[in-house]
């Protein structure tokens, strides 16, 4: 037997190789040896995960700095982590994001479910843009931005270093072009018939939210001669969507000058004219404002951002997304239709759906109207899960008739 | 103050009348004064039902032989329980599935969300068949019969008495025609592009099951050119919306002739010819018999009877879950599609989610092969659910890629 060219890590005599045998992606710090070698391995670096008895189990890349310090790659202990690795990985991406589009607009990536921990890549067209979120992707970024552009051809390959995990790995917050160039404008994105604007260098995230999708469609179905509010905006997701199916007029309410503008963009390039309408403000003090102007829509969203994004904030979260529900539900007409949405891990899907209850059963108390939950969405199927990571399903979408 | 022109009945003094003033649709005997009175009342009676004050809740639908003794029909005490009652809710029931559907195929009352609590109503076109699973709607029957007709303009009303809750109720199982005619073929049912054959006299429940419409959709979309196998598959569910979605060709296997035979009704009806083919068996021998022959599919969709119908019943059931499973995946071609789907109440998303994984870890073991899980579907938005009951939702279906 010829020397292992990795690094050895081992597990812990109590550790039981099981979870790894079984797919598990993550080996947390206290469930490794972490002698000082160990400690020595510079992040990012592939490895040799062995059990306490020395069998080898898989190929990892570790992190000491991380608390997840080793992430399954490979449980072939014989693969060669290389640019043709990555290339088969991508591959094996596309080739469900081909079968599931008509138009390449899609997450590629999803990190740990497509075999890339803490990879995310959003493709828009021509352009696609890395998320290395881990430290072993900082390391083979070169290697990582070159199989992109083999695989899907796009002409520019761009580096978004905002994600916060990255400062958990370790890693710098500077964004980069990769391959290509930066587009000098947002992109036009088309998605359920409508055209959205994605600013794919200064905005949030890469610049759109591809999750939503699958709930953009269900809210449109939902819209057709519709007067349709959508709350928390971003830049037009489910607004644009219930125009392009035929919706009569929408309103996009956003804290951000910079999304509402897109929004309005992609409105301008739909050509809707006045039917579109765009209001800047405070989530709650817009819904509040419009309560006392007695205004009614027959389709009602509201997207937030995460409210519980840890069990830390979990109550205060939960009551945000009450209030949010309590607000709303008054300015859907009888008959109408909330939409609620919630990003947040830490909130399931019981206690979204009883915080939502509540608030609807508050904002619509003493009216006789009751409700009724027609549709729970998720996130689209290019964004896979990981079966080990499954009940971890951070998107809820709930759909009621008021 | 006149007196009430309803039979009254009473909570108990413990029984706080908070969770019906909150939209519980449900009293339960033990929550009730059972006096000799209430006993005495007749099953479909409608009430009154007061709390231990005296102070009238709400109008309810009484069976004192049924553990479920009141369902609440109106919290308004003033309301008339009358044939324009019922057309007023099933006016209400059509907007939301005019809205949703363009052709007059869908589940048009789903029992407590849709306000008449206990009653199924499926409409095919010029039909409707009528599940009159609660006492009230059989005391009520010809009005709900006559609304139905009224509002829908369908020609042709049936009552279909197989339901199992209607033994619980004490209700006889005699189906009837109601209004108009049976009628005397099986009738065509559009749906996903494909066209379906829906036996309303003599097939289970009414005929067709509207509520996998989405998760038939989603199979469809991932099965363009590709080999699909539908277990357990009913009149071809999935493999009749396979084919409509350009699949090669389809194989359907189920226990049942008569389903096969509507089943390849459907598929002649549709002009598949030889790409469609049907396979009588034993869902578990038939499976076995495949992996024997070494057959392979690109997807392949398990959609069993409930194996877990009772919590009594639910080890064994998620043992039928993850034999499945296990049988089903090494059939999938490599990169293929899984879709197994459960109608069990008593077995939960999480529980369900495990034993298929569990199941298809066994049957992929030692290939190398790892799951994505790309798509959690429920039943339709023609089956809403009320929000006191939404954590019951039964029907699951879990889309991974292999």
């Amino acid at each position: 037997m010829t020397p292992s060219p990795f690094p050895v890590i081992r597990l812990k005599p109590k550790t039981s190789p099981k979870a790894v045998r079984f797919g598990a992606p993550w080996v947390y710090d206290n469930e490794l040896v972490t002698d000082r070698r160990t400690k020595a391995i510079a992040p990012g670096t592939i490895a040799l995960l062995e059990d306490a008895e020395r069998a080898p189990l898989a190929l990892v890349a570790v992190n000491p700095a991380s608390r997840i310090m080793a992430r399954v790659l490979d449980l072939d202990t014989s693969a060669t982590i290389d640019r043709a690795w990555l290339t088969a990985r991508l591959t094996r991406a596309l080739a469900l994001r081909t079968r599931l589009y008509d138009a390449p607009y899609y997450r590629l990536i999803h990190a740990e479910a497509d075999g890339l921990p803490g990879v995310v890549i959003d493709r828009f067209g021509d352009t696609c843009v890395i998320q290395p979120n881990a430290a072993w992707a900082e390391v083979m970024l070169d290697d990582l931005a070159a199989a992109t552009a083999e695989v899907t051809g796009a002409r520019n390959i761009l580096k978004n270093a905002s994600g916060r995990a990255r400062g958990l790995e370790g890693l710098d917050d500077a964004s980069s072009v990769l391959i290509g160039a930066a587009p000098d404008a947002p992109v036009q994105v088309p998605m359920n018939g409508a055209t959205y604007l994605a600013d794919l260098t200064g905005g949030q995230k890469t610049g759109l939210f591809f999750d939503q999708r699958p709930n953009h469609a269900f809210a449109a179905r939902l819209s057709q001669g519709a007067r349709v509010l959508d709350v928390f905006s971003h830049v037009g997701g489910f607004s644009l969507a219930a125009m392009a199916a035929g919706a009569a007029s929408a309103l996009a309410v956003d804290g951000s000058e910079p999304a509402l503008a897109l929004a309005q963009g992609g409105a301008d390039a739909m050509g809707l004219g006045e039917a579109f309408q765009t209001r800047r403000g405070d989530a709650f003090d817009v819904l509040t404002a419009l309560g006392q102007e007695g205004a009614q829509f027959d389709v009602v969203i509201c997207d937030p951002p995460a409210f519980a994004p840890s069990k830390k904030a979990l109550e205060a979260g939960l009551r945000a997304y009450e209030r949010t529900a309590r607000l709303a539900a008054p300015l859907v007409a009888q008959g109408g239709y909330l939409g609620l949405c919630s990003c947040s891990h830490a909130a399931d899907i019981d206690a979204f759906r009883r915080a939502s209850l509540r608030g609807i059963g508050r904002g619509l108390h003493e009216t006789g109207r009751s409700p009724q939950l027609i549709h729970t969405g998720g996130a689209g199927p290019d964004h896979p899960m990981h079966p080990q990571l499954a009940e971890s399903g951070y998107l809820k979408a709930l759909f009621f008739r008021l």
